[in-house]
C-alpha cells in the first residue's frame, strides 16, 4: 500500500547534477568553485574538539550571525541560518505560500524551484524570459495577478550568468504583493567594478530575501552552509518557527565563520574565476559556440544547429573523456550546455576536448 | 506587513532545552551522552581534506547507506539518511500527511511534535498515556476514528523513559490506518538483556518508519545525522522527492560512518550510562524523589507535593549552582523533573546539591 500524499505520489524529486565519487573527471557541471577553501576553514574543521560533537550546536547559529552581520552591516536579527541555501528556498515556501496557492519564478531557471513547489502541493506561475535572459516588463504585474505570495528570482541568473542590476531588483521588489526570494548562489563572482549589492535593499523593501550561500563562493559545496538576509520581520519566523531545529551542525558554523572572516581568501579565488570565465568565453567563441554574458562562474555555450551532433551529443562525448558539463533537456537549453568554469587547466582541456569534437 | 501564513503567525516555535555556550555548567537537560564519541569519529573529521569541502557530498549518503545496512541487516534502500533525527520527522509529515488532517501522538511526548503539525497546517490527535505512561488500549482505534495520517511514538518514551516493547510496536502498526513513526532517538540505552529490536518488524509491517539518530547513543549531537529505516516503498518517496537535495554533508557523513564502524565503543558508553541511570534513580528515591522506570539516558523524577517548594523551584535553585536540569510547564509533568544521567561525577554534584535542597 501506498502511503504517499497524492501531490508527492504525482510528483518527480530532483535530479541533481551528477556527483562522481572519485576525484579523476575533470567536473564542471555543478558549479563548484574549482580552488580550495581558505586554509583557516580546514584549520577550523582540524580544530573541532569531541566536546563540540557531543554537545548541540547553538539552536540559532549566534556566533556566525554575529560575525556575518558585522561584515554585511546589518544586525543579528536581520539572518537566519539554513543548511545550505536550498533549506531555505524551502523555508521560504513552508513560511510565506499557503499551500495550492502559487509560487512564482522566471523560465528557465534552478530546476529545484518547481521540485519544492510540488512538495508543497503549490501550483507554479512561470514567466518566461525574454530571448536575451531578461525579465519582461509584465513579470511583476503577471505574479500578482496570479496571486503568487512567494517569487524566486536567481540572481545572478541560472544557468544564463545574467545579472540583474540592485535597481532592477529593488523595483521588482516593490511592484509584488508577495515576498521575492532573490537567490545570490553565484553573487561572490559578479565583477566587483560593477557595484553590485542588493543588501542595502533590505531596509526599504519588507518582502525581499536575499539567499546566500558559501557552497559556490567558498568552495564549500560539502559543508551544506547557507543564510537568509531580510528585513527582522520576515526573517523571524523563519528562524524562530519553521526552522528545523538545530538545523546547522557545530562543525559546518565554526567553518563558516572561518570562512567569511577570510573572505578576502575567497575573494582572490573570485578574481581568477572571472579571468578564466573572459578567457573560456573567448575561446568557446572563436570555436562558434558562443555564451551569454555572464556574471557568474559558469558560462551558457549555444551550440549552432549541426555542430558536433548538437548539445547532448557534445555532452555525452566529453562525458566520455571524463569531462562532465551540465546538459538540460528542456525548452530553451537544448541547445545549450552550461560549463563551470574550471582552473585554466581544466579550461584547457575542455576545450582541446571540444575543438576536438567540434571540428570532427 | 506580515507575509506570514495564517497558520504559522498563530504558532509558537519549539523551544529547545538552554544550550549555554560555556562548558562550564553541568548540563543534564538535553540528554545528550556525557562520554565523548570514539576516538576514530574525531579522526574522521580531522581527516578531512579541502576537496572533500569544496565538492558537493554524496546526495543520497551512499556510502553511509551501505555502512548502516550491513550492520542493520537490511538494505540500502530501507533507509535514509537526514540532517538529524528531526529533520525525518519533518518529512514524515511532509510525505505523508495532506496539509488539514491530523497528526496523532500520545500525550506527553517530545515536544517538536506538535510545532511541526502546526507548521505543516494540521490539527494533532492526542491521547493521553496511563498513570504509569503505558499506552491506552484504544489508542490505534482513537487514532484511525480520527483520521491520523502518520503517529509518532517516542520509543523509549520521553519524558518518561518508559520502553513499549517491539510486540506491542507490531501490533500498533499492524492496527493503525496510517503510518507509524517509532521515534528510537534514546533505543540505544536500552538494556541489551531486553532484546530489544524493532527493525525487523519493517519486513511485515510497510507502514513502520524507524527514526535512529547519532546524537544522543553516538555521542554526536553537534554533529546533525540521523535515519530512517523502514520498508523500501516507505523510504523510496522520501529518499527520492520530499528530502532537501545534500541535506547531509560531507563531514557528517564521513563522521557518521566512522561512529557506527566503531559501535562497539559507543556500546562501552552505553553500559556506562545504565549503571549510572540505576544508581541515580536509587540515590534519588533514598531522596524522596521516585523515577519512573527508565530505558533512556535520563531519569523522570517526582517532586511529592510541598518538597523543595515544587520542581519549578528546585529546577531554579539547581540552575543557581550551574547545574541544568528540565522543567516542562505542562500538564502531568509540572510535578517533575527530566534529569539526563551524567558521569558518575556529575550525578553525585547534583544528588548532593538536590540534598541540600530537598532537606532545606
Amino acid at each position: 500500500m501506498s502511503y504517499e500524499r497524492p501531490n508527492i505520489r504525482r510528483m518527480r524529486g530532483y535530479a541533481p547534477g551528477e556527483q562522481p565519487q572519485s576525484t579523476a573527471p575533470i567536473k564542471l557541471n555543478t558549479n563548484e568553485n574549482p580552488y580550495p577553501p581558505a586554509a583557516a576553514v580546514l584549520e577550523a574543521v582540524h580544530g573541532i574538539d569531541a566536546e563540540t560533537l557531543r554537545r548541540y550546536p547553538s539552536p540559532t547559529s549566534a556566533a556566525f550571525r554575529a560575525a556575518a552581520a558585522r561584515i554585511h552591516a546589518i544586525a543579528s536579527d536581520n539572518l537566519v541560518c539554513t543548511n545550505g541555501g536550498d533549506e531555505l528556498l524551502r523555508l521560504a515556501i513552508t513560511t510565506f505560500v499557503e499551500p495550492g496557492r502559487p509560487v512564482g519564478m522566471a523560465e528557465p531557471s534552478y530546476s529545484l524551484y518547481p521540485v519544492l513547489a510540488a512538495i508543497h502541493g503549490s501550483p507554479v506561475e512561470r514567466v518566461e524570459l525574454r530571448r536575451d535572459w531578461s525579465l519582461p516588463e509584465d513579470f511583476a504585474a503577471r505574479m500578482n495577478a496570479a496571486g503568487v505570495q512567494l517569487t524566486f528570482l536567481v540572481n545572478p541568473h541560472a544557468p544564463s550568468g545574467t545579472l540583474y542590476p540592485a535597481d532592477e531588483v529593488a523595483a521588482l521588489a516593490a511592484a509584488l504583493d508577495g515576498v521575492l526570494l532573490v537567490d545570490e548562489a553565484y553573487v561572490d563572482f559578479v565583477d566587483p567594478v560593477r557595484g553590485h549589492d542588493t543588501l542595502p535593499l533590505i531596509r526599504a523593501h519588507d518582502n525581499l530575501l536575499v539567499l546566500r550561500t558559501l557552497s559556490k563562493g567558498y568552495s564549500l559545496a560539502g559543508l551544506r552552509f547557507g543564510y537568509g538576509v531580510g528585513a527582522a520581520d520576515l526573517i523571524a519566523p523563519i528562524a524562530e518557527k519553521t526552522r528545523d531545529s538545530y538545523s546547522v551542525d557545530a562543525i559546518a558554523e565554526r567553518a563558516a565563520i572561518a570562512a567569511v572572516e577570510h573572505r578576502a581568501e575567497a575573494a582572490e579565488t573570485w578574481a581568477a574565476v572571472r579571468q578564466s570565465r573572459s578567457a573560456l568565453a573567448a575561446e568557446l567563441e572563436s570555436l562558434g559556440l558562443p555564451c551569454a554574458p555572464s556574471e557568474s562562474n559558469f558560462l551558457l555555450a549555444q551550440i549552432p544547429e549541426g555542430v558536433g551532433g548538437g548539445a547532448e551529443a557534445i555532452y555525452r562525448a566529453l562525458k566520455a573523456q571524463d569531462i562532465i558539463v551540465r546538459y538540460f533537456d528542456q525548452p530553451r537549453l537544448r541547445d545549450r550546455l552550461r560549463i563551470s568554469v574550471g582552473t585554466p587547466e581544466q579550461n584547457g582541456k575542455l576545450l582541446s576536448a571540444l575543438r576536438s569534437i567540434v571540428r570532427g
